[in-house]
């Protein structure tokens, strides 16, 4: 059974997130599994890469599916697109390997978070307006110290429910970008409004409200302060999924834990 | 009384075009005089240099309003904003000339029609998507003959209603825009939906179903084909509207013409 890969780009701003969900159809998934389902004449079930928030978009979600038919890759994008609404858009697809599995063979996931300094008529949907002069060089200072591998329960949600709250995030940078200031942040994988409460937080440092250091008193100590501040879904962008370059050895898989008690609640991100 | 010139930018998705109507709230001007009339605690009525149609958007339209309060710039600017919803924003307010028009005294308005030749997720409302492939140098010669003086009959909705149907067009070109093809057009005034007629007959020209000089055929007899390929409104920007520099004399005001009958129906554009 052929196992393709999407790449997909979306304005998530209609949708209540990425990940298909029992109560509604309005997730970015169901609309193109609905699509992918009408192609194939088959239900298609998608795997997802990075199952972003409602509000969140994509220039780069990853997803992939087995169905029986064979079709190109052309063919499943225009088939697959001809069914979507205006604001899904797959960007390319391809035949892949059996056991090309999206979410777990990823090895690293990049976001980048749009903060604006100016009101424009149109781009509300895609950044967070911030009316408060903004120091980028500060943020960027700041923003370098989440580089590493840390605790990061000061900047999840419902931390007591995630397996660790331990991430090696890779780089995590905010720059300046016209009159945006952008965070462009790359991990393996991220928690449950990470991204959101990191950027909260960078902009309350650009405000001068915090010294560049509070990030890592944060990181070192859990605290509730990030919370307050988590940014809104809009300015929010998952840009792009890492998976090993051909030819290189798989991700290695964790091993199935032996279960006890109830399962742990699944992973949601950013 | 001060008089207020309002440079602005606008999605017009959601509006039924800029002029505000007896029958609905859901135009450009109605909002905006509603957060300026907020914002002076009298009633404010704006001015408008263009009026583009529902689902048109603007760059660079200028209106003005006088009001009995004198307020900085910046003020009114931050003033209206807060109260405008986020797809329409003031870009800045100057005070002018007690005797300024928005609409008399400009010499020329420019627009922009964006084809794309791609499905992205985050552009359907700003472009019109062409799938056929599109020859922007055929479009491009095909523009060229619009430019000049000439009876625009064939590219007008109603042209019976018109007082005239000749306009001099001072540029026209359509020239390539990365997956593009971007159609900039400058002219003193525009009629009832010449841009988009203009633009679909180019498109016309683009996929080869036209030779490019059926342009100049056009303008040289009446036909009511460019009619059936008006183009939609999602891809047309009110790009700019000149006024005469400082300094220089104003433009000359037609004389109110002596009526006879009922009064003709008031040009709309474009």
């Amino acid at each position: 059974m052929p196992n393709y890969k999407l790449t997909i780009e979306y304005d998530g701003t209609r949708y209540r997130g990425w990940q298909t969900q029992k109560n509604t159809d309005r997730t970015v998934a169901a609309v193109l599994e609905r699509a992918a389902s009408a192609l194939f004449g088959e239900p298609v079930r998608l795997i997802g890469a990075g199952r972003t928030d409602a509000g969140v978009h994509a220039l780069g979600q990853v997803a992939n599916f087995r169905a029986a038919k064979r079709l190109a890759g052309l063919e499943i994008q225009y088939g697959i697109n001809d069914g979507l609404p205006s604001d899904v858009n797959v960007l390319s697809v391809e035949e892949v390997d059996d056991a090309f599995h999206a979410r777990h063979d990823a090895v690293s996931r990049e976001y980048e978070y749009r903060v604006s300094r100016v009101r424009t008529a149109f781009e509300k949907p895609f950044v967070w307006w911030v009316r408060d002069a903004l120091d980028a060089a500060a943020m960027g200072e700041a923003a370098s110290q989440f580089v590493g591998d840390h605790d990061f329960s000061s900047f999840c949600e419902n931390p007591a429910g995630q397996t660790s709250t331990r991430v090696r995030v890779e780089r995590c940078e905010a720059v300046e970008g016209g009159s945006k200031v952008l965070l462009r942040v790359a991990a393996s994988h991220f928690l449950w409004k990470m991204i959101r409460r990191m950027t909260g937080t960078l902009v309350e440092v650009g405000r001068g409200h915090l010294a560049p250091d509070a990030v890592a008193a944060f990181l070192a100590r859990p605290s509730r302060e990030p919370a307050r501040w988590t940014a809104p879904p809009s300015g929010l962008f998952l840009a792009r999924v890492v998976y090993p370059a051909a030819g290189m050895p798989p991700k290695p898989r964790p091993a199935a834990p032996a279960r006890r008690g109830p399962a742990p609640p699944r992973r949601r991100a950013p």
